[in-house]
C-alpha cells in the first residue's frame, strides 16, 4: 500500500543523505537516490529493519532523464503518495586547483552537480510539493545542501563557488517564489568537514572532538527547517564545528 | 532546592520572550526578566501551572546594575545552579523618522537596548555558560533576537538599524571567541511581523492567515539552536512569514 | 606599428561596452569583441577619428573557439603589445519567467553567457595581464560587468541569478588568486536600468532625469578601477541610479 | 572672500584624512577637523603653500557641542560659502580584547567615535549638502570611512566592530533616505592597514611593498566617488591591498 507521504534524497550515498535519509524515514516514507546501489542499499535496508519504509532508486541526479525515470518509479511504486520533503543533497564537483589549471570541463561538472542536478531536481519536485501543500503535516520543503563555497569564492576553488553560488541564486529565488504558495525552500550551508565513515583518518581542526561535522546534526537541522511552521520559515542557515575558523 | 540548569530570558514580557520562556521551561528552570512584574506574572503562573519551575526578575536588560542584581537574585534563588541558555530578546528602541527629526537621543537608546544590554547581559552570563560547558545536556547557548534591521540600514530607521547591527556585530565577535570555548552563540533575524496578543488589529501581509510570525514558531526555533551538537553550530538564521516579501 | 598596451572590451556593442571602449581608448588602444559588425563599427570609426586606436573582432565571448580566434588575431595584428585591461562585459541571459515554465536550455545560456564566458576569457586573459604587471602603467584589469542578479536571487529570475552568481564567484575566486600576483580583479554589481540609445522609450524610475544608468558614468567608474594603486584595489562595487530603490 | 564650495574633513589628523583633505582642496575649499592644531597644522600650511584655501578647526567629531562650534565657525569665515563634500574618517576605538576584560567605556568609546559622531556629524552635513544639490559641480557627498570590522565581527574585536556596524547602518539608511534627494552617501570598507608616517615601523603583509594601503589611493578613490555621476552611484566599496588576505 501507498504511504500517504515520502521525502525524497538525493545523494543518499554520502554522509549526510544516509543521516538525512533516516531521520526522515522517522515520519514519511524514503526514497534514496544515488548514482550506485551499494550507496543505498545498506541504509535502505537499516530503516526497513528499524519498521521504516524505503527504496533506493539508482539515479544520478544531475542527470534529467534519470531524474524522471525515478520520479516515474515512485509514482509507479507508491501511487497518489504525496511528497512532503525533497532535499537536494549534492555531491562532488569540488576541484581546488590554480585557476591556470583548470578545463571548462571542471567548470562544467560544478554547475552541472550544483546548479543544472538543483534546477531539473526542482522542476520535478515542486509540483508535487505544491499540490501537497493543503493536506501534508508540515510545509512541504525543498531543502538543499551548501557549502562555505555557496557564499565565498576562495582562491583555487573559481568552478567549485561558480556552481555553489549559482545553486544558492536558484535557491533564493525558489524561496522568493514558492514561499507564498506554501513551499518551504531552503539552503543549508555547511561550513566545515563532514565526519563520513570513509573519511575517518582525515585530520581537520586538530583532530579536536566533534571538530567534523556530525551527520545525524545536520539531518536534525534540516527536520527542523522542514517542521517550521509556515509563519515562521528559514531561509539560509549556516552549519559548522564549534572549533571551525570562519 | 535549587535546580540542576536553568535558563534566562530577557525581554520576557515581549510575545517572543514569552514563548521563549514557556518553551525553555520544558527542560530547564527559567529566570523571565522584565521590566514590570505584569509582564512576567502571567508566564510564571503559566510555567508553575504546567509544573515547571519559574521566577520573575523585574530588571531593566539595558541597566546594568539592574541586571548585576538579578545575576545575584538568582544566586541566592539557586545556589549552585548551572546556566545553560541565556537569551537576548531586545525590546523597542524603534524609531520610524526622517533623518532630520531624529535626535542623539533616538540613537542612545537603541544602542542601549540593543547593543549596551546585550555586552553586559553577555558579560554577566558568558562565564555562567562556559562553567557549564562539561555538565550541561546541551552546549550552553547565548541566543539573540536580531530583526529585518540587523542587516539593512532602510531608509528612516538609522537609529534602529544602527543598534541592531552593533548588537549583530557583537554577536559575531562572541560566536567566533565563545564557540570555540564550546559556547553556543547564534543570532536569529526575525523579518517581519510577530503575533502577538497586543496587536491583533495590525494588518500586515494583507491580513493573510500566517502573515504575522508565531512567537512559538520562534520559540521552537530557539529551542532547536539550544540543541544543536556542537560539531553543527549554526551562527545565524532568518525567521519570515512565508508570505513576508524579502 | 604595435601599440605598447591594448585593453580588450567584450560586449563592446552594448551601451556599457560601447562606452567603456571609447574611455579606455583614451589611453590605449582597444578590442572590440561582438557578435555582430554592426554592433563595433561605429565605435571603432568613432575612436579613430578622435586620434584613437581600435579594432572590432567579430565574436561571441562565450565561445571558446571564437574567443581563441580573437586573441591570436590580436596577437598577428598587434605583436608584442601587453594586455592592460581585460573587460567582461557580458549581455543578456535575462529571462523572467516563473520558475516552472523554464526550461534547462535558459539555466544554460545564463550560464555560458555569465559565467562559462567569463571563465574562458579570464583563461586567455591572465596570462597577457600577469606579463604586463611589471610595464604596465597601471595595474593590468580583468573587471567583470555584474548586476542585481550577482547578489539577489528575485523570483522569477532563477537562471539569471544563477549564470550571475557564478560570474561573481569566479570573479571573487580570481582576485584572491591574482591580486597578489599583481593583476587587479573586480566586479562591478550594476543595480538599475542602463541609459541605451535603443531603450529610450522604456520608462523607469517614474521616468526622472537621470533614473537610467548613464553607460560614460560606469566607464568612469571602471577606469577609476583600473587606476587604482594596487596598495588600494577595490573588489566589488555596486552602481546604482540616485532614485532606484535598494 | 568665501570661497563658492567647500569640503570638510573630519579626522584630518590621520594619514587618510591629510590625504583627502589635500586631495579635496585640488577643487575645494577645504575644512580640516581634528582634536588637536598640531594634527592640521602642516596640511593647512602645505594646501596653502599649493594655492589652496583651508582652515583648521580644533574640534573632537564626535563632541556635538564642538561639531557645533565647527560649523557655526566656518559660517562665519566663509558667508554664504555652499558644502560640496563632507568626509566622516572616523579615529580610533579600536580595543583588541577578549571579551571578558573588556568595559562597557570600551563599548561606549567606539560607538561614540564611529556611530554617534557620525549622526551628528550627518546632522549638521546634510541640510548643508541639500542646498547645494541645485548648484555643485558634482552630487554633494556624505562620505564615511568604514573598516573591516565594518562587515565582520571578528573575535577580540566585539566593540570595535559594534561601532563601526552601526556606522555603516546609519550609511545605508541615509543612502536610503538622501539619495533619491540628491546627495550621495557612500561607505568605504578600508580592509588592510594604512601606510602613516608614523606608523612605518609596523611590518604587515611581510612587509612586502605596496602591503599597506596608500592613503593617497584612498583619496583618490574618495575623489572618485564624489565625482559620480547621480545616475552612477556607488554606496559601498571595499579598499584592500593586493596582497591582503581575504
Amino acid at each position: 500500500m501507498a504511504p500517504p507521504f515520502f521525502a525524497i534524497i538525493s545523494g543518499a550515498g554520502s554522509g549526510t543523505g544516509a543521516a538525512l535519509a533516516r531521520r526522515f524515514a522517522q515520519s514519511y516514507a524514503v526514497v534514496l537516490l544515488s548514482r550506485k546501489p551499494s550507496s543505498y542499499e545498506p541504509i535502505v535496508a537499516d530503516i526497513r529493519a528499524s519498521g521504516g519504509t524505503a527504496i533506493g532508486i539508482t539515479a544520478d541526479a544531475s542527470d534529467p532523464a534519470a531524474v524522471d525515470a525515478a520520479f516515474a518509479r515512485i509514482d509507479e511504486e507508491w501511487p497518489g503518495s504525496k511528497l512532503a520533503a525533497a532535499v537536494y543533497n549534492g555531491g562532488a564537483g569540488m576541484a581546488r586547483k590554480p585557476f591556470l589549471e583548470l578545463q571548462l570541463s571542471d567548470l562544467d561538472i560544478s554547475i552541472e552537480t550544483a546548479a543544472r542536478g538543483l534546477f531539473y531536481f526542482a522542476q520535478k519536485s515542486l509540483p508535487l510539493l505544491l499540490s501537497a501543500v493543503d493536506s501534508a503535516p508540515h510545509p512541504p520543503s525543498l531543502l538543499v545542501t551548501g557549502a562555505t563555497a555557496s557564499v565565498r569564492g576562495s582562491a583555487f576553488f573559481s568552478t567549485f563557488a561558480a556552481g555553489k553560488f549559482a545553486q544558492r541564486a536558484i535557491t533564493q529565488s525558489l524561496a522568493r517564489e514558492f514561499g507564498p504558495r506554501g513551499v518551504h525552500v531552503a539552503l543549508a550551508v555547511i561550513d566545515g568537514s563532514i565526519d563520513t565513515p570513509w573519511g575517518k583518518e582525515r585530520v581537520v581542526n586538530n583532530g579536536v572532538e566533534d571538530g567534523k561535522i556530525s551527520p545525524d546534526a545536520i539531518a536534525e537541522s534540516y527536520w527542523h527547517l522542514h517542521t517550521q511552521h509556515r509563519s515562521a520559515f528559514t531561509q539560509e542557515l549556516d552549519i559548522r564545528p564549534f572549533v571551525e575558523k570562519f
